[in-house]
This record gives C-alpha cells, structure tokens and sequence, in this order.
C-alpha cells in the first residue's frame, strides 16, 4: 500500500485552497517587542515589526517576569521531572495555583500546560461526571472547546452566536431536571466581541444549568485586576468554572481552570490529558506567577493597550479601511478571500516589514478571511502610523475595496460576490 | 439541582479505593540532584531525596541546558505569544525540529507542548487520513495512544502485550489491501520491558501496515546518540513514525514526533491540538535543543545511569525484596495493594526523608499496585543503599512479603490472595 499517497494528497488539496499554512520563524528581542529577527527561507534575515501576537500586553519581555524564569531555571532546574502525581508537582506550580485561584476568587484552580489541553480535559470531564448531561455550546467556541465537548461523549446541542432566545429555547426544552452544562467564551478571538455573560448567568439561574467561561482573550486585560471580562462586569461569583491561559496576556505558557474545590478535585483526579502529562516546569510557573500578581497591581499596560488599540481602529477606520467592528482590544480587517489574504499578509511582509498573518478558514469561516491586528502598549502611535500607510499600500496593490473613512466593515452588508469581485481585479 | 453532590461523590469513591492522589509540594535543587525540598501539608519544609523523577539522566540540571533556558528568555522573553501559525513559531524551536529530525534520521520533525498531546494528535490525525484505517494497538499502551485511537474515530483492535502472534493473527484478518496502523512502545514505562520491534517491523512489512512507535521511556538513554531503542537496535528507518518527549531524559517539556516530511506536514496541517495551541516558549526549546545535542555526543549520562540502575536492582533483590524483572532503567517493586502501596510511600517519605509515589490503578492493573523506582546518575552507591535500608524497614513495618534473595519477582507466579493477606497481617 502507499501510505504515502494519502499524505501527500492530504496536504495538495490545503495547497489548491490556498490554505496551506507556511509558518514565519521569528525571533522576538526582549526589551524592544515587538520588534522580531524574521528569518526567510532563502537564510536571510531581517528586522521586523509583529502585529499580531497574542502577548497581547507584552509581558512576556517583562524584566521582573524573565527574571522569575530565568531565577528560577538556574535554582530548580529546566523541567518538572514528572506527572503531577509523580515527582512533577514543583513549588512555584503550587503556588501559582493558589495565585490564579485568589484572582478569580474562587477556592482553587488548576493548572494544565496548555488552553487547549485545559478546555479538552476540562469539559470533557465534567460533562462525564454529570449523569445524562446536556452541554449547550456557542457556534463559535474555540476549538479545543468543541473538542472537550466532542471527547465527553454527551448530547450538545448548539446555540446561535451570542444568541439569548435561541439559548433559552434550549434549556427551556431540556427541562430544569436534566444536567445541563452552558460553554462559551467572554472575548470571541477573531471578532473580538464579548457574550453577554450576565444574560446568560440570569438563564442558567432560571433553569437551573452551570456555567464554563473561556476568558482566555481576556484574562490580564479587562476587569480592575485583571481578571477578565466577568470580573469587570462583576460577575465572577455567578460562573461555575472560568478557563484562562497564561500564555497570551500573561506572557508565558500553559492553561487553567478556577472553581470551586470539588469541581476542580474532580478534574484533577478525572481527566486523562491531566493525569498523564508531565507538570508544568518550575521556570514557566514562576514567570506566570510574577505576571499574573503584577497584572493584579499595574493598570499601566491594560490602559496601554486599551488606548492603542482604539487608536489602531480609529486611524485605519479613517483611512476607509475595512475595519471589523471590535468591542475589543482585537482589530480584525476584513479581505474576504484566502488567496488575497495571504497576498495581503506576503506584501506585508515582503514590502513593509510588518508582520500579520492571513486568518483563512478554518479559524474563520470562508469568506469572511481577514488580517487580524493586535496592538500592544507598545506599538506606540508612530507605528500605528507606520501600519495604516503600510496597509494603504497593499489595499493599492491588491485593489482591494474601500470602505466609507470614519465607519466600520458591516459583514452583514458584505455580500459574497462583491468580495469575490476583487479577485477578479 | 446540586450539582456540586456529583463531583463531591466523585472524590469521595476515589477516597473508598484509596486511589485518591496527594500531589508532594517540591522543589528540587539544581546542582544537587536527586535532593529536593518538600513542604508538607502542615507548611513544614525538608529536605528529602526523590527516587522517582521520569527526569532520568538529571539533564534538568546540567549547567548547559539551565544556561540555554535562561540566556534564551532574556533574549526573546518568556512565553511564544502566538500559536506556531500565528506569529509562535520561533527560531530555538525551528533549531528544535531540525535537531530531533537528525537525531532519528527522519526528514522532518514537530513539536508539540506536551508527550500526551504529540500521541493524541498524531496518532489520530494520521489514522483519520488513511481510509477505513484498523488500529492495532498493544494492550498495556499509554493513556495519550489511547486517547489518540480513540479520537480518531478508526476501529481498533487491541492485541496481547508484545504478542506477536496475536498481531499477526490480527493483521492476517484484515488482509493486505486494509490500511493498517501498528501503534505500540518501545519502553512500557511501568515494566520496564521492551517491545520486539523488529518482529513488529517484519510483521509490518509482511502485510503491508504502518508502524507508530512511542519511544517517550527510552530518548535520551539508549542507542549511541540516545535516539531510542530503535536506534540501539538499528530499526529506525523500519519505523514510520518516532514519537518522543522532551519532558523525560532530555529534561525539558514537550514532545514530538518525527517521520517523512509528507506524514509531517499533513499532521501540522490537520491535528486540532497542534494548530489551537501556542507554541513552546524558545526558551524551553533551546534548553532542549541542548540536552539532545549533548546526548548526542556524551555517553557519561547513559553508562551512569545504566550502571546505577543496575546496582540497585541487584542491591534490593539482594535484600529479598520484590523487584519485579525490567531489561530497563525501571526497578518496579512488587506491594499488591493500594492501601499498603499508599502506606509504604508515606513511611519512606516521612520515616526516612525518601519520596517514592505509590503506582496504584488506573495506571497498573488492580493487584499489582508497585513502588516504581528510577535511578539516576546521581544516585550513587551510597544512595543505593540508603534506599534499601529504608525499604527493608518498610518491608518490616508493614509485614510485606520477600521473595528468595537474589531472585526476582515473577507476578505470573503471585496470586492475588497471597497479596491481599498481606493487608490482613
């Protein structure tokens, strides 16, 4: 048989779709993000401007979040060692752990070694634990969301974006005595609008349901420590179990989830991606620590970031770029097909130094492609500047439309066709 | 409804069978490995000796590998702040791949955060991609192979552990013409035996199936550059796909695999847990980048360790007590019972400053719940027998059976009941 074959085709057929993913090898320089070393592939290398990380407030150059890591690497060593179970559980875990669950004011936490891992096993397992569970889902969760859901087995059923009365029909039918369990997100990454959590919150009262909150796009971000969107809401206490990352606004790496003691005992002891996995090393949790308690104290980079982002929107938005409306720190532009986003991102690149990779499907549905921007604190105004001429050029370029200056990309009003137009051209 | 009653009571039956897991709280020392800090429940700290850390070879302390971890975060900051497409990929972790490609001589290679996630992604994103693919899976495989075959949604037949005949028995059903996939261990951690992976490749090439091998127990520590056991033995090329960690004896995190570039690249292009995930830090990845280049080239770690595992099987079997047989580094020893096997890790942990978790079910089958220990280098001649002082005093304590001295423990030969009145006693 040529096993081969299948392979090969497999990755043809992301080629004719113009999906085919060609990853940039980049070298970040602490103390100057987010400037980048970009090596092509011919070897050479080249300085450059990266727009769309998800170090979203750049504390991964930290001085005192490098020095935990680096401190604590040269006092423990590079590695955990083990499971959790075995040998792996190391001090500064521990104590992180106690960090994020106090953030959350909630009675424990558990960390994984990374957001998806902590979706996966997380819902998949309490879903398992509750008999005859129905989880009622967002169309647009996150991958690794669907796939806890898909992993725990249960019924799932679900509900239209951010959508209250198709939600409430739902629950309504399942009745209030059957399990139910209610999964979204608070920031949708790729459009960067936020659920309505206290609506939700109010109908998992109704009929008696729990609630799992992905805030990963928005931990560190939003709320007075950073907590997140159902902190700046004050909300926190009517979620049964929040899911976050430390390796976006937090800088470093791995997941968790926060609740109550004997959910996340459950989990703990339950869920295989958990059991079976190495510990988080001590270096990473000590640099998630730092992070974490500094982001509890600073409002210096959440302002930061809140004011550049609003800054990038406004001036692409008044250079009648498309801008995607964003309640966010995210600015989604709008393309609107694969192959001209990646041109978009290659011109980019090539011409102007700045780095955004193209968002095709499946991370977005198709036609609605896009350059995701995420600005930092410290992409100051002279590089948002720098963007929107950057950007003007390519829109040149590539003939892409225009939109009105001073409005915002409506999707709704975006017909197929006129996208596919500008191919055409 | 009470939701919090279904996880309370799943705990609490975890508690019943006493198989519910107490995380030790440590801090090893780097450049004094195997001690290590505890801190117990009450907050006290002490200094204990760890004897089961899967970080076999210490690499986690080695001055090199802790030097490249820090040097790197100073240099590019602490976390990878994107996923590999979206601006994570980073020039330590490209260095990373190439490196583990060379190492087993394989056209290319992918990192992944984690050994579970490089088994659950791999393998069932590879069986997905073969039409109407049989699994056959070794019975005593890994939980993250299982969660792999499982998630691929393939049939699966499970054969004996290291049975070739029943292998084969199995792949002659499934006739030539089926896509087949072997997936199995090189190293079964637990045992401490070795697969026959040569027969395996001949049965492979005989009807015509794809082999997977997991060789997480056996990088770093066999075969001349520490490429595994497939290198020791000079089958690598018959293998199709190497799977590895990072977390074990390279004394880092994550895991890989490593194969033809097409099985590569169709794996980066279509695992879920590889495209949602944010990359490893580049500090991680030079700090293993390093440990692999060293093991490449040094022996010292491999003939240190080889020689005190050695010892130490000889040193306990020596003093009667239950080693079960192992080809490996491993030294299982025989309790039988959870309780007992809980029992007799607490009074080595607290009676005499050694921290050996207890292995009870789900990880080994009911009845053969073990000791599971794991010299290394540093532990030397004086550590050995330090430790079986120690466990002579457990053996006693607990009136725990011996076997004749000088033997070894054969558990085909153990009846249960002969196990359980030992709890009796």
């Amino acid at each position: 048989m040529q096993y081969l074959d299948f392979f090969e085709s497999a990755v043809s057929s992301l080629k004719e779709e113009k999906r085919y993913r060609i990853f940039a090898d980049l070298e970040r320089q602490a103390g100057r993000f987010p400037h980048a070393i970009w090596r092509a592939d011919n070897g050479l290398e080249r300085e450059i401007l990266v727009w769309c990380s998800n170090d979203y407030l750049g504390m991964g150059q930290h001085p005192d979040v490098i020095e935990a890591m680096s401190d604590t690497a040269q006092k423990m060593g590079t590695g955990a060692g083990g499971t959790r179970n075995i040998s792996g559980t190391n001090h500064p875990l521990v104590q992180l752990e106690a960090e994020l669950a106090d953030l959350h004011h909630k009675e424990a936490s558990l960390v994984f070694t990374s957001g998806f891992v902590s979706n996966e096993a997380a819902i998949s397992t309490i879903a398992k634990l509750l008999p005859n569970c129905l989880i009622l889902s967002d169309e647009l969760n996150h991958a690794s969301m669907i796939a806890g859901v898909k992993n725990s087995g249960m019924q799932k059923q679900v509900f239209r974006h951010n959508d209250m009365e198709h939600l409430e029909e739902l629950l309504a039918a399942a009745g209030k005595d059957r399990a139910k369990l209610i999964v979204f997100e608070s920031v949708y990454s790729m459009d960067g609008d936020v659920a309505p959590i206290k609506e939700i919150c109010d109908l998992a009262d109704k009929y008696s349901a729990m609630t799992y909150i992905d805030e990963v796009h928005a931990v560190g971000m939003y709320g007075p420590r950073g907590a997140g969107i159902a902190e700046r809401e004050g909300l926190m206490d009517r979620i049964d179990i929040i899911e976050g990352t430390l390796a976006k606004a937090f800088g470093t790496l791995g997941g968790y989830i926060t609740a109550k003691a004997p959910i996340v005992d459950a989990v703990r002891s339950y869920a295989p991606g958990f059991i079976f996995t190495t510990a988080m090393p001590p270096a990473i949790a000590a640099a998630a620590c730092c992070s974490v308690r500094h982001l509890k104290e600073s409002q210096s980079e959440r302002d930061g970031q809140q004011r550049q982002a609003a800054r990038t929107k406004e001036v692409l938005s008044n250079a009648g770029l498309p801008v995607m409306p964003s309640d966010t720190h995210i600015v989604p532009l709008f393309v609107g097909d694969p192959d001209l986003c990646k041109q978009a991102s290659d011109i980019l690149l090539d011409t102007h130094g700045i780095y955004i990779q193209p968002i095709n499907y499946p991370t977005v549905p198709r036609g609605t492609e896009r350059l995701r921007i995420t600005p930092t604190p410290f992409h100051d105004d002279t590089l948002v500047d720098g963007l929107c001429e950057a950007l003007k050029d390519v829109w040149e370029r590539l003939k892409l439309p225009h939109i009105e200056p001073g409005t915002f990309h409506d999707l709704t009003k975006q017909p197929e066709q006129q996208v596919f137009q500008a191919v055409g051209g």
